[in-house]
């Protein structure tokens, strides 16, 4: 079948990559995410298919799938946090091939059937939208809360529809803006680089949270003195509810298509690549079926 | 007045600095904490007398006090956070002279009355024991939480003790000791240096809390996207709650007498000060008056 590969961080196209076993998968739709950039950049040593924000089909219904595919018998599946199974194999991130190709492989388990009333371009927003949401199920927000999201890539504005949604005050940082020191009771942090960090700390109150959101090769720097002396505390923030993110776009309360930049087919997924590391690029989309 | 002065780092001992005005606390005893160590190493630019734990006297009653003196009227304030005052003044930390003195002041708001039944070296321990006690005030531990102590020192002491009261699951990291990876549901960081981060990082769990004590000079660098990756939870920690503490210390249920490493009358101020730095040292006393 044909699919982008990854190997020593260097893309190629290839037509000669065997198909994956049952349940086999048949691709429509999948999206670029920073992480599969960040991948390219070294940030996680993947050799295969990446990819791992799809629509496909099985048995002719549209599925999309939770990228972590788990052991159950683990500590930490035993203990009702599977996502981070100690086994884990995550869909074009770690182990497991991805989704920009003809067909990949998820256990069943993974899968949600989109219903008709979403459309595929908006149901391979599901994944990012989840992760969006991932910030509430781990802290609450109030509609009393000045909440500041740094960072105004595709995930940024995911988190900042998804926030709006509670009432909250919200405000999203942008570049030049001046943003009022220590004023925030949340800040997520979603730049996709260090230096967004720094902005969240600048902005976030005594006490208040700062949830991190960025995944990115190297590492950050901060004075933890001064996390100490403010009692702040930091959230890390990775993939989030599915069956939630379906009920948001089935019910129209987030928009998604606003937020596709581009599409290309799957023969071009090495420009599409290209085009989505553009700055300030949007989504990009890979066609794998017409 | 007697006094030890800090300036430029640098500390002396000084006979000429003025009585500070009312109300005036006769000082008892004070004792040296690691963050006044780290005031000698650039911590914070802190210029005047330091030390924060003390016993002093006041109209004929042993009293202990609060360090943040507070404004009652920015934001922190009158949201219920006033230790985190965004214009405190802080007891021999910031803008506001300390212990290691014949004399001190702070509001009478700040002060706490020792019952009778706590001895004066047991009472110079309610600063540090409210601060060990913060981190109860900010997560739940329960008993069937494995949390790990990282930082045997006479911070971590009195947090292990404070811990174990709650009949959690408690390790407490030695040097050499293997400590099992991403194993505990909280560890608690107070090692005062950034390599007990590294420890603290590995032994967590997915999903787990790092509670941060430490106040060091200096930066730590992280891994950021592992956080994220991970979803860690890092919670700064400060000053506690003092009534808690006094009530422990009264109940006998925290011993601290056996952590007094040292007692120097306060012309030896400078010699305890070398004493406090010594590897491996617990608390070093100053008897500022016999």
């Amino acid at each position: 079948m044909r699919a982008l590969w990854l190997e020593n961080q260097k893309l190629s196209f290839r037509t000669d990559v065997p198909k994956p076993e049952a349940p086999t998968i048949r691709m429509l739709l999948a999206g670029i995410c920073n992480t599969d950039i960040e991948l390219t950049r070294g940030y996680y040593p993947f050799r295969g298919i990446p990819g791992h924000e799809f629509v496909g089909e099985l048995n002719g219904k549209r599925v999309v799938g939770e990228i972590n595919a788990v052991c159950h018998a683990c500590e930490a599946c035993r203990s009702g946090r599977a996502t981070h199974c100690q086994n884990r194999t995550v869909l074009g991130i770690k182990d497991r091939n991805g989704a920009f190709a003809d067909y990949l492989t998820l256990p069943v388990e993974n899968l949600h059937v989109i219903p008709d009333s979403i459309e595929t371009e908006e149901a391979v927003f599901v994944e990012p939208l989840a992760a969006a949401l991932e910030v509430q199920e781990q802290i609450r927000i109030s509609s009393d809360d000045r909440v500041l999201v740094v960072g105004h890539g595709k995930l940024g504005r995911l988190i900042a529809r998804t926030l709006a949604l509670t009432g909250c005050n919200l405000t999203v940082a942008s570049r030049g803006a001046a943003i009022p020191e220590k004023h925030f009771d949340v800040v997520i942090e979603c730049s996709g680089n260090p230096a967004g960090f720094e902005i969240a700390r600048r902005a976030v109150r005594p006490r208040g949270t700062i949830v991190m959101k960025s995944t990115y090769a190297g590492e950050l720097t901060m004075n933890a003195s001064s996390l100490v002396v403010d009692e702040i505390t930091i959230v890390g923030s990775r993939c989030g509810p599915f069956d939630k993110a379906i009920e948001l776009l089935a019910a129209k309360k987030v928009n998604v298509r606003d937020l596709i930049e581009a599409t290309y087919p799957l023969d071009d997924a090495l420009t599409a690549f290209g085009h989505a590391q553009r700055k300030g690029a949007l989504k990009v989309l890979i066609q794998c079926r017409p």
